[in-house]
């Protein structure tokens, strides 16, 4: 099989690139200085994200390479996501040993483009480099209705906290397949009042603790509530990563009649409610990632 | 000295992008899922570019790690500069092995940030991991005027063919240091009738004939034009790389009053005519990067 170091970047380039569809947003993609697009319309902000995996940290040489690089796609995807956003234009940059085979390097390429094509992503440029490890980063631009941006620092004391979908586990395998919340955030800030929504990508355990903290509040989790995958325990529910599910608060936790209309909306995706943000103590410094894990004890449970 | 395996990747995070300079239309730079940012306003196009370089590829761990980062961050700016561009918001990604120094990790970044600062850039987030090799890319997102962008593909058969600045020899030095040409060519595209351009990053040998193929015209080149810098044969201002000059097309060479009026706006930048574009050969192919070279030699000079 032909490996990089024999056909070459140019070769390799219009190889990978060749027929990627582009919207009519687009002016001109890969082959200029720069790429060039028309900017973000109506009462609309522009959302930025760059992100990368990397050999040995983030995936192994033998994982499936369709799925590496669907996974690199798919968690910038899963931040615009995170804001209410649209995703729309992506670079995406891949340092590549060059004894690589090129069927290995078609196939990242493959994932990368089976992702974008799924969410109506433009891929615009990148770059492509020789280097001794596999590194994919990709950096997407977005946008978002000005009243429906959801950033993580919105959340208020009182507040219900809620996640999509299952928890834990995802490094059985799901993480490389997860399917971004682009819709689901959307729906949300639509027919929900959505104080504030980041995406799980570290795990409850973290990333909670960002959002109260980023909120200046504190929170209370009901342990028993935590929406566990099939096969894990709480504990891997809290802490394993990569679930790429929606955190999100809102003002009182979902109606029945509200649930009915996401099952109708989502059937097959779980929306719970698994605690509240509660007013910071007195005095207290807005720096307490170490503390928020005490919550997760029963006797602070409400 | 402190390395990154002991302070780990929050602190490092914070000793990097505290107090980061952001504009008036960032809403939200690091920090959240996304950069908010407001989007382009007025009869303008957005420009987007991502480029990284790499140890051993493109510098050396023993290059000094201030010049590195400037030099990251300047060839994005380039590129937005070739488009006749502003550059605009930066997403920063760097790998970096655990056995570096925070100090060193630090002077990579002042000179990144030194970069963005000249040019008003603002930094709006960015990545970084662990990984076996040095590896910095940026994210460049950029505007500019409709009426003023400047591609590759719009050289037409008659155009002379200019350049700015000294070519060749820069990897003796300059290629770390050099000041990308934003002022100038919003200059030119203000001023001169420019069909066509881009920056030199791979030698005018590799470049033109990009630039020609792109616009469907050959070129004929006067050698003895080549603006040579000091110490350079002609085949050194034509092979070397890295000379971040533009390249650009006008419908006929500048006046001797346009030149004065250039050398009063960039006193000390030369401004060089080195040749025409001239109709494809018929039945020619759009491809002929090698040709390109043929026309280098004296019997085909005009």
């Amino acid at each position: 099989m032909e490996t990089l170091a024999q056909i070459g970047e140019d070769a390799l380039i219009r190889r990978l690139t060749h027929a990627l569809p582009l919207g009519a947003d687009v002016i001109a993609g890969a082959g200029d200085d720069c790429a060039i697009v028309r900017p973000v319309r109506g009462r609309k902000l522009q959302l930025l994200k760059t992100d990368c995996i990397i050999e040995g940290v983030h995936f192994r040489r033998d994982s499936e390479p369709e799925r590496v690089g669907w996974k690199a796609m798919a968690r910038v995807v899963s931040d615009i996501a995170a804001m209410g956003g649209t995703p729309e234009h992506a670079m995406v940059t891949m340092v590549l040993p060059v004894e690589l085979t090129v069927e290995y390097v078609e196939k990242i390429y493959a994932g990368l483009r089976r992702c974008a094509e799924t969410f109506a992503i433009n891929v615009v440029g990148g770059e492509t480099s020789r280097g001794s490890q596999i590194m994919i980063s990709v950096s997407l631009t977005g946008s978002v209705p000005e009243m429906r941006c959801t950033r993580r620092d919105g959340a208020k004391p009182g507040d219900a906290i809620c996640v999509t979908g299952q928890l834990g586990g995802s490094l059985r395998g799901r993480h490389l397949d997860f399917v971004p919340r682009v819709a689901e955030a959307q729906w949300l800030t639509r027919h929900f009042t959505v104080h504030a929504m980041m995406d799980l990508s570290d795990g409850l355990a973290k990333d909670l603790p960002r959002m109260a903290q980023a909120s200046r509040v504190e929170f209370v989790i009901n342990e028993g509530a935590l929406p566990a995958n099939e096969g894990c325990t709480m504990e891997q529910a809290w802490s394993d990563g990569e679930d790429y599910e929606l955190l999100f608060a809102m003002p009182e936790p979902p109606t029945k009649r509200q649930l009915q209309s996401w099952n109708r909306a989502f059937p097959g995706v779980a929306l719970t409610c698994v605690g509240r943000f509660v007013e910071m103590e007195k005095g207290q410094a807005p720096s307490f990632l170490g503390k928020g894990w005490d919550h997760f004890t029963p006797s602070t449970n409400s």
